[in-house]
């Protein structure tokens, strides 16, 4: 099959031919002084994409985006914290999975129904009447495309001592996210999302408070390859300009995020993020338009960087996906348990443009179409096309 | 501005990745037994893609598709042999300019308009009242996009001694050509266009009857560089898996070359004819439906390659261009005489597929509207939708 | 400056050109059938490897050889396990840092000197007296450039319960390690050494032994992420030809995987690890001639990817370093305690050849002359030269 | 085989890792504002690297280096042109050769014996008695390793009105060429030499008087796709910024020259004339040292870029080329007839560095030991160490 199909799964993305090209440098070596250069100038990208300066600081591991999800939370917790876990979907209930192996109290706060998010006064109130070292978050459960309005959270636990996770993996540089301002302690993701990097590294980007709290538990329950502490220190060496070794860095992949941050910010992120509105609109109206349901239940929790969306009844999600295979299109399957099979799930992150959402838009027509669904050809296209126009893309 | 915008001029077209990656050896002779290996598999493979075998002869050079139309005539001809050029627009005339260079006589048959093809009633006609060493014609003229029926010219020549040479530049290997059966003598492309491979290679293929007339001619009014005796020396020495040194091979892009040919082959030179044709196909259904006229005046002359669509009146070139630059998608202005800046050109071959064109036909939408013009949004899309899903593409 | 340097640290190494190119992939599903069936051929291929079979598991994950280092042990530990630690230098010694963090008893067998391996005696008498679950020891330890006897530890322990852990940073795809034959429980190694992948991948392999003691741990001490239990039921999962989803994959790094076993099982095994004994005695016997101390103190010792070497007592490294640098040759400083800047390290392994090492040697001896020391140019390149003139190089 | 081998013959040569990845771009128009810029850019720069202003012009051709010599010599010639070819070698010939295609008097000095050059004062004579529209000379004759002293011949014919023509295709990058300065009038290249990127682009520079020349001749003798008149009007539009198309241009391959340019630059010319000579001495000295006798007789008249080397007596080409291509290194036989079996050609142009040249001895040093010659191993490095460790390298 062509590598040309566009890849419309959450992850990994369509990649910028440039990144990719990138990646395949060579005798680089991780102590040289052009390499430290070049992760210095990353780690200062990554805090500009979050809209932080200097005390908050980026660590960047090799690993997916789990790792980054256990490193995020293991670093800031000691035996018998609280931890509030807010699940939107199946990456919320990951970190109860993941912290269930650790020696802290977890308490969930869970949606009744995929498509929505745990509403903020259900969060306060549980806040107001416990106490909780952690509170995590999922920004964009990837597996039913909502977004968390993670800055009510933030705002109402910026001055408790409480820290925030935010699970960033498929939201970062395609949601907005300001991390300073909204109140978040812990920012989270992997490479291969929104950022435009293909799969291999996991983030963090760390608040003074963070840091703060990282002092006072020193990672002591954080695995070693994880523990922060450790990190840091390799960081700032780095920051510094000089080289430090801990563990080897995935050289090449960091070369890929210095080219892609130079592209996210050649585009601007104001720019990026509308994008990412506008294509997510686009896409929506489509489905609409062509009688499927998008899973997200309200307009302002519908994530910019995925869509889930309902297939209709008599349509089989296997049949669905070779359909659409067929038609260079590679989207990706449900994973929310009990509908695994009743839903498919589209992303538009990273270098997607509109050209990606009216072909995968168009290939779904087609697709139905040839499982006997009647579908008037080119009515979920002339929807998208009315949002793109509006916005002259 | 992204790499990742769709190039939809006439050559260089998009090209796989694959293909893209393979270009970036190093390391490798033209004298290797790896080199040499691989240029017998790439020789004996375009030999494949016309439908010929051993007896006809391939010739590659490093050059452009317009030195392959140089050494394609000059190799032909003596002083004083009589040429016929017929024409069907800017690269049928190319050629007469082009034998204006050689001491030969030149007749010229001319279209009356671009989007025909000169008949060939007329042609025959003039080729029963007068004897010619050579006919030129021009498979697909890319200045109009009209296919010229060659196959008709071939069986009209083919007990006859004129040689009859096609200019097979934006026809070769994304419009069929059964090279024997058709009775045609040279076929001459570049490597950019539906072959999918950057630019940079001229691709010859003779006849037994070419040879005979090259053993004649010696090659003597040829420039020294496009003397096919020589070449034809070191191309059958290649293929006895010897190497031999006249000029040194554009040895990175024909690596490009092999790996191109094996995707032609993987895919099948009947799906690869059917998918261009049906491209090509629900492109013009797309004009037609939102109100532009194709430049090709008949269904059976238009070109599975590329497509020349009139502009509406108000609607000037470069705003068009520029328009649908914004929207990642690369056009090609007119390059007719006198109507070249009434009229863009799109090209649909190669990898391209059923998600570009449907992008290009919704950015073609978009922009117009963006223009000012009334075109309902999706409806250029639907009627191409109809013609893939009628093809369950 | 150029990229045409010799990467000669003892990982990232210099990579083949066509791994690197291979890795440029796009678009790329971790769920596609692509994907699937090219993981299985990694997982197969990285058996044959370790001269094992089906019995045998092999893991694959996103992360460093630090993280292989703490999956390999915290998956196979319960809380109590008492674990022999035998160090032979600075990766052994991290076994006790990283087993510090979890709930066991570590006793250590420590060399005296760097440039030693603990004595099997030392160990057999060690592991007589007392019980242990897990024995940890590093086949090279890239510190001192030392390879352990491991196949007389594992002929000791084979029919004992113990588990022997072998740390293959820096042997894997370089030293033959007949894991089978040899007795051994796990294996673990990361991507970026002699296996010839830029960093980023962590590979272990189980035995039935060590399997068998996974089903009792459940591997309930290790980290969420790296929970072998979970990561087997994927492996599993791929190797019959469905993919499943735990972590993202690093996709594109294990497409160089499976390119680079590729060229290694081209090159045949026995071939590639005589290459590698090759390469190393001829830079040892360079370095002697030179006048320089290897810290490997016999040759059977001696590590055949790694060589660290005494720098002259008025010599600086850090003058050294930049000195190799000027001439387009990096190498390593030292990393043992205490005398970390009294040596350097230089890596010969992967793709490295004669070519590599001859230049790296004359570039010491230039660096060193320039130093202001008294060498006789060309005489430890001579001395190279007879080892692998020997052996028809 | 590894694509890591050194690839020591006279071009292709070993090219940048960054140069190789830069052509592999795709979805690049020839009428793109982005490709416009990069191609009046490297239109500059190739004028720099000439020492020349924009009264000089350049022209960037697809196709070999035979093809600029056509073209730099068919463009400035009339009926009846009367030529002097001086040559040195192989490629002074070929001029003969392809002169006899066109209608013009040709005369020859030629040397006496490979390795000479034919001396200036021998040309003054001839050019003193006979009026000459043309004289061509070859920088240096890649078949022999000899430079010839075209300053010598420019200081003699600056007010003349003869033009010098000068094929730099072994010598533009790597030798210096003031070609205003030393009074030489077209200068012509190919790309896969000295200027370090694949095959495929030949190089044309004129001077001011050669514009006067071409603007009467109107370059009606060249082959249509030759014609400079042509091709200069449309470098002169890309200089402007305003694409133009006569004939697609290699994009790829112009990509590839911008990159090669800017690490041209980056390491400054005086430095990249400086190394060229400094390991060509070196290689030299070595080749002496161990008892072969370098083809180019003087020292003065030695190449910088490739040396023709003597094969002792007993030892055959083929068995000599197989025993280095065996040990990774790739030299080239001989073409100059008679002895072409008598002797190897190696370059060191281009990237070419120091631990190339070492490894390139050190192959024929044992190379020549295996095939049973007495050689010291280690001496030859040893005398080529001493050049380079003079000169700090």
């Amino acid at each position: 099959m062509s590598e040309r199909r566009i890849l419309a799964i959450p992850g990994p993305i369509i990649f910028e031919p440039h990144v990719l090209r990138s990646i395949s440098i060579g005798h680089l070596s991780h102590m040289s002084s052009e390499f430290v250069w070049l992760f210095a100038e990353v780690l200062g990208g990554l805090r500009r994409l979050l809209f932080v300066d200097d005390d908050y600081k980026v660590v960047v591991l090799a690993g997916s985006g789990t790792l980054a999800m256990e490193a995020g939370v293991s670093n800031f917790i000691d035996k018998g914290s609280r931890v509030l876990v807010v699940s939107n979907g199946v990456f919320g209930d990951r970190f109860v999975e993941l912290l269930s192996q650790y020696p802290v109290e977890v308490d969930v706060l869970k949606v009744d129904e995929p498509g929505e998010v745990v509403s903020s006064e259900k969060i306060f109130s549980k806040l107001s009447e416990e106490d909780y070292d952690l509170v995590t978050v999922t920004h964009v459960d990837t597996s039913t495309g909502v977004r968390h309005p993670i800055e009510e959270l933030g705002a109402f636990l910026k001055d408790k001592e409480t820290l925030l996770v935010v699970d960033g993996v498929c939201s970062v540089a395609g949601e907005e996210i300001r991390m300073r301002d909204w109140g978040i302690d812990v920012v989270l993701t992997g490479s291969q999302k929104a950022i435009g990097v293909p799969p291999g590294l996991a983030i963090l980007w760390l608040s003074p408070k963070a840091i703060e709290k990282l002092d006072k538990t020193k990672g002591k329950c954080a695995p070693y390859y994880m523990n922060l502490c450790r990190w840091l220190s390799i960081m700032r060496s780095y920051e510094n300009l000089k080289p430090k070794y801990f563990a080897t860095p995935a050289v090449n992949l960091i070369v890929g995020l210095h080219e892609s941050l130079e592209l996210i910010f050649k585009e601007g992120l104001e720019d990026r993020f509308k994008r990412h509105r506008i294509l997510a609109e686009s896409f929506r109206k489509a489905m609409v338009e062509i009688g499927l349901k998008v899973m997200a239940k309200k307009e302002d929790i519908a994530a910019s960087t995925v869509t889930a969306v309902y297939l209709p009844e008599k349509v089989q999600l296997s049949s669905f996906l070779k359909g659409m295979l067929k038609r260079n299109v590679v989207v990706a399957g449900g994973i929310y348990p009990e509908i695994k099979d009743r839903y498919f799930r589209v992303g538009h992150m990273g270098p997607a443009n509109a050209n990606d959402v009216i072909s995968i838009i168009a290939a779904i027509e087609r697709t139905l179409h040839d499982l006997g669904l009647k579908i008037q050809l080119g009515s979920g296209v002339g929807a998208a096309q009315e949002v793109l126009a509006k916005h002259e893309y």
